[in-house]
């Protein structure tokens, strides 16, 4: 499906020439994003240099009925900045300036394709972080941070994107600005729109300006690492650990499999015979950090570590780390392909749904690791499979989804930080009622009454659900009009 | 306007006689919320008992077109539950049962009847506490902590009611059932409706069953009490207490007229010469609090403080938060009305805005008390009037409006824990252009199409700007037909 006559013309008009991307080659950089299986090559690509010009943009898709999809670093994991082939992906690449650092009210001002990362080191020579560290955080962008409300490993303390946007300019699909929060801390003003645009995956808007609280760096940060025979052990240590009223920044654990694939490509030097590492990091005012230090390892041994290491340093903690950190790229070292599922289970369902997840693998197959933010029970198991081997991409599909399903019955949710995209929204009505989705949808409409904001994605498509996704397959999206992917 | 015909007969069919009033010296209990200056008398009032019949209830008002107010105990201070003449008051009184303790999850599920204090009363023995603390809290409802964000002096620290709210199920206004959120501590599944509904003021349905995160009561608690002879000097200790990295749970100054208020109903013992009172309350690990008591005292001591009193134990505290506590209802020995206001400003400008509302106390000629949470720049001033004295009452509106054209001015916003209600929606244009409104309403229209759900509320209604208040005054908004209200 072409876009209307004159639209490119128009876009190059409002842009610049360079800034309009249609030939087919450059065209295929943007075909996916981190979710690998599903592609689509948009009709077009446009890298706006000012909010201004993002306006330009979106009442030109709207005058013509041009979906958009807007698009930060690419490093999202539901599919969420997937193009659609009729449509055009809005690139916040260009809106990279830090616009105001305010330690004195501890706020930043961004454009949305700042990266994560840089928010932290512009304001670290203050004593100060940006908290959410999102794996990717090294180059995905505040804008796409967001759209889907990321997290990371330290949100157990810290809190999520949403817990840390203040305000937003976001321009709505018709093209106009909405301004929401501000400068101040508290605000109770009207209906928190904030709080609905975080984690909206794309589908109500672009931010071209966010304000961002920015945190203390702790006087003292510990790492440690507890080795045990049982992730069910490990599991165990981290509900003791939660009894006892400690809150750390993070509880990571590793089953064996994991652990020996981290190993092998990095040899971080992880205790022999460990089933399961749990590493607990603290942070806060030094006397705190101590005494918890010392209660994590009385609990840890309690609940049957073997071995305990304890790192203060900035460089020995990022040892103790840097299996936990790679241990998706490892993967890529033992297996040709692997999904990441992304699922969450109250914390005292994990051994049932861990139990669960061995059942599934056995089932099917097809190895699994686990990996997982324990503190809050985000579950992030590696499903492993050779995409050339026939049938494989289905097996893994399905067992992916069961995993999700497992988690849905034990109370949790479909994903922590991930998102839906395209990847999740089959699997909408195993949590909401059509009631619900209906509720969601009418939402949508309030902010897009064309549906050509991000069509497509977290609502399901019916007629999509079953479809089955594989090495550079094209997703099927692209085979409906604009009316029936809203 | 009546009610239709048989639509009372139809309510008590479903709830059973007893519990739907229309006697109107009954319904007169029923006629305002915390905010007396404006009175509207129900054509009904019905106690339902169950979600199941708060479902029945809102069938028959959409059947027939028929608005609701939905009300906890009436302690909001906006008017967020004053009636409509035309509509129904659907309390939230019998739904007061906590449904589930479930502290290894660290949640509670409750009706939106049960009182805030009581979710503390039933988690403290297992070492819990239920955070945000309006200072209502012996009787106000989680109901209507839920529709009005509710805050509370300690949420500098602990969060508001939405950082606690985990789950609820809430009845839209076509009686159909919402659920949302639940038992996992992540969860990035949809849209945010979760936020979008705590702090909806009763305008998008009525939550019927609310999961609530529960703390770990901190191993200690300190309160400070640090006499200054200025207000700036005392905002100043405050602002180098943020800048050494301290996060104390609360931070509240009063300034001179409200120290003597407070001193001459309780006798709380305040310094002597004190022109501004700073009370910090600092909580966590012994070890931590202790180092951060050294820290604040030597803080304010530097800051000019000339004399600081420091409590650990329940009873000590409970005395230097004593005339904290009671400072507005102080108030009512020294004037015959008095109208809080609440407004937000960034702690930076907090001296500015201060100076500002003396000009304005002065140029109107009457006196404001200023309380405030000074961390979170919250402020309350309680503007003083007499209501039988000859223009008083308009003189008090005036000045209290412009006190929040200052805060809004200085980049703040309208309020911090308040809500709009009917008292502030005059103002919303003065924080929101009239696309931001626009926006608002089609989100309220995404779940209430026939605008029957507290109608007349948050957003603001022009031809009834600019009227005035009084005691026992009606409210205009009865004058209205429900298509202008919404």
């Amino acid at each position: 499906m072409p876009l209307p006559p004159g639209f490119v013309d128009d876009l190059a008009a409002a842009l610049g020439d360079e800034f309009v991307i249609t030939e087919p080659e450059r065209l295929a950089t943007y075909d996916c994003d981190g979710l690998t299986g599903w592609r689509a090559q948009p009709a077009c690509v446009v890298l706006p240099g000012s909010g201004v010009e993002v306006q330009a943009v979106l009442r030109l898709c709207e005058r013509d009925g041009v979906p958009f999809v807007a698009r930060g670093a690419g490093t999202g994991l539901s599919g969420g900045a997937l193009p659609v082939a009729d449509g055009i992906v809005v690139s916040v690449a260009r809106l990279n300036r830090i616009l105001e650092v305010d330690v004195e009210s501890e706020r930043v001002v961004v454009q949305p394709g700042v990266a994560n990362l840089d928010v932290t080191r512009a304001v670290a020579a203050h004593g100060y972080f940006y908290a959410p560290d999102p794996s990717s955080q090294q180059v995905c962008t505040i804008g796409g941070n967001l759209a889907e409300n990321s997290g990371g490993a330290h949100c157990l303390k810290h809190g999520f994107t949403v817990n840390h946007v203040t305000g937003a300019k976001v321009v709505l699909p018709d093209g106009e600005l909405l301004e929401l929060g501000g400068a101040s801390i508290d605000g109770d003003d009207g209906p928190d729109l904030l709080g609905v645009i975080v984690g909206s995956e794309g589908t109500l808007g672009i931010a071209v300006e966010v304000t961002l609280r920015i945190v203390r760096v702790p006087e003292a940060v510990v790492t440690q690492l507890a080795a045990f025979t049982s992730v069910d052990a490990a599991g165990d240590a981290v509900s003791r650990i939660v009894a006892a009223g400690i809150l750390p920044s993070a509880m990571e654990i590793m089953d064996r499999f994991t652990i020996q694939a981290a190993e092998e490509a990095y040899h971080p030097g992880y205790p022999d015979g460990a089933s399961a590492v749990l590493l607990v990091e603290l942070d806060g005012v030094l006397a705190q950090v101590e005494d918890d230090t010392a209660a994590v390892d009385g609990i840890c041994r309690d609940a049957g570590a073997f071995e305990i290491r304890t790192a203060t340093g900035a460089e020995e903690r990022a040892l103790l780390w840097k299996g936990r950190k790679g241990a998706f790229a490892a993967m890529g070292r033992v297996s040709p392909d692997y999904y990441v599922q992304d699922g969450v289970v109250p914390r005292t369902k994990l051994p049932d749904v861990l139990r669960r997840i061995e059942e599934l693998s056995d089932e099917h197959g097809l190895r699994v690791g686990n990996v997982f933010h324990a503190g809050d029970g985000n579950l992030h198991p590696l499903v492993l499979y050779d995409a050339a081997v026939d049938g494989q991409v289905e097996r893994a599909k399905t067992l992916a989804d069961e995993i999700l399903a497992a988690c849905v019955d034990a109370g949790g949710s479909l994903t922590g930080e991930h998102g839906i995209g395209v990847d999740k929204a089959c699997a909408m009505p195993s949590m909401f009622s059509e009631r619900d989705l209906e509720v969601f949808e009418r939402v949508r409409r309030a902010f897009d009454p064309d549906g050509i904001a991000n069509p497509g994605k977290v609502i399901p498509t019916p007629r999509l659900c079953g479809e089955v996704p594989g090495p550079y397959r094209a997703h099927p999206l692209e085979r409906l009009g604009l009316a029936e992917r809203f």
